[in-house]
């Protein structure tokens, strides 16, 4: 059985003439989700999909272009969330995305009812795609691991667990925002090694986390575990999404019970959700170093080895504030890809996360952790790239960085790429430190 | 200024019979608040008030018996759950507190419109109370931090940063269930000591933690911390709360990021949240042992040094299947009192919580943590209780315990008692373990 069908067909061409550009993150062969409305406007938040640099209005064209599951589907995102949407179950979202190939191919006789429901990207705004009961936050590059382990336990970096445990913990929902986000530096406590007494102020070690960001699909009934053979079908999609922490106020509340407000005052997320189906292309096998242990029963299957990894090219930009100014183009800090980073797939994350029975609801978030990869200048944050803040960053300009300023803007971008298929983006996720 | 008033007074009687009984959680001086409907009805969930045994249908009667801001506040009822009540402003409350409070004293005129909109509470069904955004629980008992400490860590039990933070995590929304929740054994792995490689299987060390739950009223917007003085204004009021934990699956999984599966399969709040003015009476000082360090600016005000903390009687009751089939009735574990085992204050945990920026939204819950006083027989979990599973506790039957069994049933009830006071009862919260 192949993965991939007649949407993946990489000769397929739109009648929306950008999609047809090698460089769009959108062609036919993506049809992404987002929630959207035209910038500055009062209407109502809704879904749509896009095509090339174009928003298909997916609920306003719903009752004349899509029938039976698709139409269903179609309205499901007339809401303000994605929610209504990801609780179908996949053939619904199977549906939805062939007849949507289908009227946005070329020669497609429902191109003169769709085009009326086009948007241009340009003139609009975004809202997070869905609204996140829960958000958890997994630990899955074990180079990440490793590297700030390091820091913050010489004697022991790679704690006996993690080859194990998908390590993972809950994050704040409520400070996710979606891609151009402003937050102010947070406040809070830190303790200087050589200091006896903790002081307060503004946190002077922030920094990003690349991550990807995994949003659930249907659900699973509380004390009903999703095995890992069915954990791709409660994935609805993937954005980029950046983890912001501040390391100093890190280093001094994380034990013992993890992290909290050095992660909490915000959270990013691109506003556009590629689905698993147009991922199919760029699976690859899950592979462990040799020697390494293999996951037990519950986190083990076939079909996760061969095709439980996807290669997802991932890049780092900063702009600072000056940068901005004198019109210079952000700046790349850092490129890896996803399968290179990561120990666990996102199948062993679901299957991980429901064992004890806990339930997983349409729109809930699974960060996969800071996506470092096993060279030094892949790694996924500053703290990594400066070595815990020791080597400053050049940047062209002649500013140098160890940890954000205000004023930074921080920018994730990724893309998918194999042979024989046709690239797709994920788009990217910005947000801008400011001043306390 | 008095934090108390009429709606205290203590000789106050209701038209309500049952609430005249001393031994009644919910006399006229209480009024706590739920989500309830009929028994096995299909009716929908809404929002109801405590008196005596019965419970006052709060949208149903405002139109007839409520004016200005209590009517607003009552009419925000009519939801199934009370995220929209809470959201208002603090004076709201008070005014719906107060209309209520004259409505149902011996000899109102509004007797008989009120009467038909009561309901039996033994004929009523109830759900959480609000649909919970987010979810944090502290650690704010001094005593568990360090005899859990002792078990996790021999040698470090109190870190540095316990008198410092108050250390809180998030913990999972999508599972909180109320009272009468049963929940499935977890599932996870674990690793013996003398083990090299873990295993997998039911959880051998399930565990309950005796905590009070505080509800979010009003919000904060994303990057504007609550300041201390203001933080009692943001919590809408209290439950109890049954933090079940797998210690044998935190054990393995909680380093470096904090408890995750070992607790987010199941936890149980009470349906009876009572509100910050009903509490008023049952202030007390909040002081620190000689020596300790003094809180930090944030931390710190003159009215949380002098009625910060809240007096509130806690036990724990067990009851095995054995027990339940014999007619045996719970057995209390532990006994001990809210002021006595936090080392932190709501206000406290508010301002902290906010302090980076990160916003609190109506309906959010904060944990207290495991309120063990500071004797070990005050000790709110098995755990601490049986020496980490060391020293069975023998029941009334001959059974004995060092973790839950499948069937048992555990039960924590609250209530204030003061000089001057009626006594008022926060009701209880039960739940039971299922076999896996």
């Amino acid at each position: 059985m192949s993965l991939t069908n007649e949407t993946h067909d990489p000769a397929a061409r739109s009648w929306v003439a950008s999609a047809q550009d090698a460089a769009s993150d959108f062609p036919i062969q993506n049809l992404p989700f987002a929630i959207f409305r035209r910038q500055g406007s009062e209407e109502a938040f809704r879904a749509g999909v896009a095509i090339g640099d174009q928003i298909v209005d997916l609920a306003a064209g719903a009752g004349d272009v899509f029938t039976g599951a698709a139409a269903t589907a179609a309205a499901a995102g007339a809401r303000d969330s994605l929610n209504d949407l990801m609780a179908l179950a996949p053939e619904f979202h199977t549906a939805l995305r062939l007849q949507l190939f289908h009227a946005l191919r070329e020669g497609s006789e429902k191109h003169s009812h769709l085009e009326p429901h086009l948007i241009p990207q340009a003139q609009a705004e975004y809202d997070v795609p869905a609204h996140i009961g829960d958000y958890t936050d997994f630990y899955t590059s074990v180079h990440h691991a490793t590297t700030v382990g390091k820091q913050f336990r010489p004697d022991n970096p790679l704690l006996p667990n993690y080859k194990w445990v998908p390590i993972g913990y809950h994050g704040r929902a409520s400070s996710i925002g979606v891609s151009g986000q402003r937050f102010k530096r947070p406040l809070g406590q830190t303790k200087a090694p050589d200091s006896e007494t903790p002081s307060f102020g503004p946190s002077k070690r922030l920094d990003y986390e690349l991550e990807l960001g995994w949003f659930i699909g249907r659900g699973n009934p509380l004390g009903a575990p999703i095995g890992i053979e069915k954990g791709e079908d409660h994935l609805f999609g993937v954005t980029l999404f950046n983890d912001w922490s501040a390391r100093d106020i890190q280093g001094w509340e994380y034990q013992p019970l993890g992290p909290f407000l050095s992660k909490n005052f915000a959270s990013t997320v691109s506003p556009w959700l590629v689905t698993l189906e147009a991922l199919a292309p760029f699976r690859v096998a899950f592979t462990r170093p040799e020697g390494d242990p293999q996951p037990l029963t519950y986190l083990d299957s076939e079909s996760n080895r061969r095709v439980g990894a996807f290669s997802i090219d991932l890049e780092v930009l900063i702009q600072t504030a000056s940068m901005r100014d004198a019109a210079i183009a952000p700046v790349r800090l850092s490129r890896t890809n996803a399968a290179r980073a990561a120990y666990w797939t996102p199948a062993q994350l679901v299957a991980h996360h429901t064992v004890n029975g806990c339930n997983l609801r349409p729109g809930d978030l699974l960060g996969s952790g800071t996506l470092s990869g096993p060279e030094a200048a892949e790694a996924g944050s500053l703290m990594e790239l400066t070595g815990g803040g020791k080597a400053p960053i050049e940047l062209p300009n002649g500013e140098r960085r160890v940890f954000l300023e205000d004023g930074d803007a921080l920018i994730i971008r990724g893309w998918c790429e194999a042979h024989g298929a046709r690239r797709i983006g994920l788009g990217e996720v910005s947000g801008i430190v400011e001043a306390r």
